[in-house]
């Protein structure tokens, strides 16, 4: 049997841009919901300072109300050492580090050169990943197109693939930060990767801002990639792009599985419930999914319909 | 050079359901900016009675405002001798003969069953096929689903496909009708058909009611199709999912085809104009592209980023 992970990103990367603040509550709720579905695994949110991105300024809190979840993998993004302690101190059992392979994006983002990124996962790996029981994983952003330095070479995405690896991780994501990426981008660039790293178990995480995320999430999953982030609703949006559809819709890389028989574990019926929870708490949210919008088809009856008389 | 025919359907599927009348000189005006962009072909009206489909009441005058367009075909809906006789007398060069493989479907749409649309074509063709000039195009209806019968069996498509080509149809164009389509069942429904009628020239004529367009469009190139009906800012619209999204959009099937390197002979900068043009003109409309919302990515220059030091 055919089958996929599909990471729900939805409380981390589709709350981080909102610029209102989402109540502790409201946002344990969220991610009580998601996990109901049956997603396995779920980024709920970044250690970082209260400063950079207020909307996490109450992780503790929120990882409180959230701990007690079974069968769920709870991620958060770490951006350095003090995240890292942070994190762990609250139970977080899977470490995200995250950095972008342009050195224009990285800047602005973390006001760190990629170098000085891979420098600070080095450090976190030394200490925590061989024996804290912690989960690594890497999230290359920009790997697709920058929106300062337009495209980038695969040669540039292998040597930060390289460094990565050399911390020790082994679950790379790769990231159409922006969505630039494009089918044939995504198998060059996936393949590349898979040749030369054959050891690395690669994720693919695609925003759908100019509407191919579904065609490129078709593609690699083509060319062997079996692990997908989305974030239901669509949640996500572009900050260089504003109004535009945000990252993958969760019930979308759902259906578009599910409909071709690849089990994803998730129940596509209660997502749509999440969704419509979303556009009664969070009205401001923009919800971008065609699926949430249009419903699922009527449940499909098998119909030789050339063999019926006329319809009465 | 890889290439691909694009269809434009926007003047007709676009707007057959559109529940305003538009205008006589702003659909003139829409049919002049498309093929300002490079469209080699568009759907631009249904040559129908009056009251079945009131937008189109206009059409002889539309065709005349249009008939100076050159490298363009253009080509009309013909339900029947009546209305190919009309279009004939138009001048339209192309007649699309459309049916629904589901008799649910067929019958609520032109109060015929399948067989009796197919009688009505046969007559068509013996009249018109020969002699006058004119090409002939089939669009069969929820060949991927059906909103009253549910999934439609392979066999009861090949039957309707072999009925069509038996009247000398050599251009038939598969419709996912309602957005029910994966890539799975575009594969299965496709490749059967190709397999068995190599002689005929299949497209594909997909609508984006829950997000999978483009990778249905994707799967369907993938296996050698080199036809799709597209409408530029993702107008149509479902009648039985109200406010979801339509036919697949122009703008992201040129943008997903272009950006692979696939030629398809159309200026997707100038279609994004189209799409501002639409919403100011028919604010009413559904204009649901995500690439118009967030607009093409910056010219991309090719860095190999890893290799600059710190961004000032």
């Amino acid at each position: 049997m055919e089958k996929v992970k599909i990471i729900e990103v939805g409380p981390r990367d589709g709350l981080q841009n909102i610029d209102f603040f989402v109540p502790t509550k409201q946002k344990i709720q969220f991610i009580k919901r998601l996990a109901a579905c049956g997603i396995s695994e779920m980024q709920i949110g970044s250690f970082v300072a209260p400063q950079a991105i207020p909307q996490f300024q109450d992780i503790r809190e929120m990882v409180k109300g959230i701990k007690a979840l079974k069968n769920v993998v709870l991620s958060a993004l770490i951006p350095n050492i003090r995240g890292a302690e942070n994190a762990l101190s609250c139970g977080i059992g899977k470490f995200i580090f995250f950095f972008s392979v342009s050195s224009a994006h990285n800047y602005r983002n973390v006001r760190q050169t990629p170098e000085e990124s891979i420098k600070e996962l080095r450090h976190i790996c030394q200490k925590y990943l061989d024996d804290s029981g912690i989960t690594f994983q890497a999230a290359l952003a920009t790997v697709f197109g920058c929106p300062f330095a337009g495209e980038i070479k695969t040669d540039a995405v292998l040597r930060a693939v390289e460094k990565t690896a050399d911390c020790g991780v082994t679950e790379i994501t790769l990231c159409d930060t922006v969505g630039f990426g494009n089918p044939k981008m995504i198998e060059e660039k996936f393949s590349a990767c898979q040749k030369r790293f054959p050891e690395i178990t690669f994720g693919a995480h695609f925003h759908n801002t100019r509407g191919l995320a579904l065609a490129n999430t078709l593609r690699a999953y083509e060319i062997g990639i079996r692990s997908f982030d989305a974030a239901t609703g669509g949640l996500g949006g572009c900050p260089y792009a504003p109004n535009s559809s945000g990252n993958v819709a969760t019930e979308e890389t759902v259906f578009l599985f599910e409909q071709m028989g690849i089990k994803t574990g998730i129940d596509v019926q209660k997502l749509l419930s999440v969704c419509r929870f979303l556009q009664k708490t969070l009205p401001q949210a923009n919800i971008t999914s065609s699926l949430f919008q249009a419903g699922l088809p009527k449940k499909h009856k098998l119909v030789d319909d050339s063999k019926r008389g006329k319809t009465k």
